[in-house]
């Protein structure tokens, strides 16, 4: 049984949704050591989001985008306005999505779907670089 | 500490909410030896959910299935059409409620509440067989 | 290896989103022993939530609770009213937020963001005392 933790920076995004699969594997090079496991992925901010969705088509994740437009919207009778017009929007919308992923692993890698990926949903117009922890644990492989 | 993981391939289910309490435990005879743990329970696909809700009224997943038709309705200017009407509507809700539920394991048993049951929505008026991953692990009961 | 699981019965809140990280914390003094680990905290009801979100303006909660008033309005045309009106809006927005939180843990603490916290948003008027299940498991500190 063995945790691995570390802090993984992103750069700046645009607001909206980008794959990181690419990027946390390669923040992870001892998944490949894993037989049997978990990674968790929680982002340490509340106007940004994590979710896990098409990987392929590049108007998927337009389409969320504004999906999350018409959920949280801008314009909406707030009370959270000090922060700008997109900060209480961004706090709906990260809720609603939630910012920490549980993914199983087996045999090495991260058992997602042919389609899925992992995403970072940008809500804010001026996020800023965003930090994630990722926490993964298991059995390794014999020998 | 041990680690249990299964692939559960279900049948193909109507578009709505289904309770696969049943389905899981019976994939998981080793809930029995796990005296404190965690259930993953994992959907490897975009276009379906996992979500935790009241088990008892059959009214209730189809009123969770008529909200999902408001919070990402059908009648929506899509750019991703091409899989159909019903795609990118099933990929907004895969992203609202998730594709990965974590539950606590004591004494051998899930520790659902007592109206809690563990649902497939299915987003897809024809969305076929549907894969989970099941990852249990914990401390065994001594003897 | 450790695993530390326990029952916490909350006070009756009254609807809206509560800031509960204190008293998760109060509820864990083993979190300090912890070097590496997770925490899952687990709600065993279908009309309350659990959410991680901006825990420092007040209007925050109050702006989290008129959006879920959008997401499940009271006036929609719900099938299961027989609990009262504001019973399937609950169910709703349980679904929409989730009832399950997972937190990565880091030499004894819970590695929530600066601006983080956890809340239990009570989505029924009189929705009465909540439980939750604490589950903390990881590497414990050498000596």
């Amino acid at each position: 049984m063995r945790f691995y933790q570390k802090s993984l920076r992103l750069p700046a995004f645009l607001p909206g949704c980008h794959v990181i699969t690419r990027e946390i594997l390669a923040a992870l090079p001892e998944l490949a050591t894993i037989r049997v496991g978990m990674l968790n992925v929680f982002l340490q901010h509340t106007s940004a989001s994590l979710t896990i969705n098409e990987n392929a088509d590049p108007d998927v994740p337009r389409d969320l985008e504004a999906l999350q437009r018409r959920w949280s919207p801008e314009d909406f009778p707030y009370r959270h306005t000090e922060e700008g017009r997109d900060d209480m929007p961004a706090h709906g919308n990260a809720s609603l999505m939630g910012v920490s992923l549980q993914i199983p692993v087996g045999d090495g890698r991260l058992l997602l779907g042919v389609w899925q990926g992992i995403y970072l949903c940008e809500h804010r117009r001026n996020g800023g670089r965003r930090n994630l922890v990722l926490t993964l644990f298991g059995e390794e492989n014999a020998g």
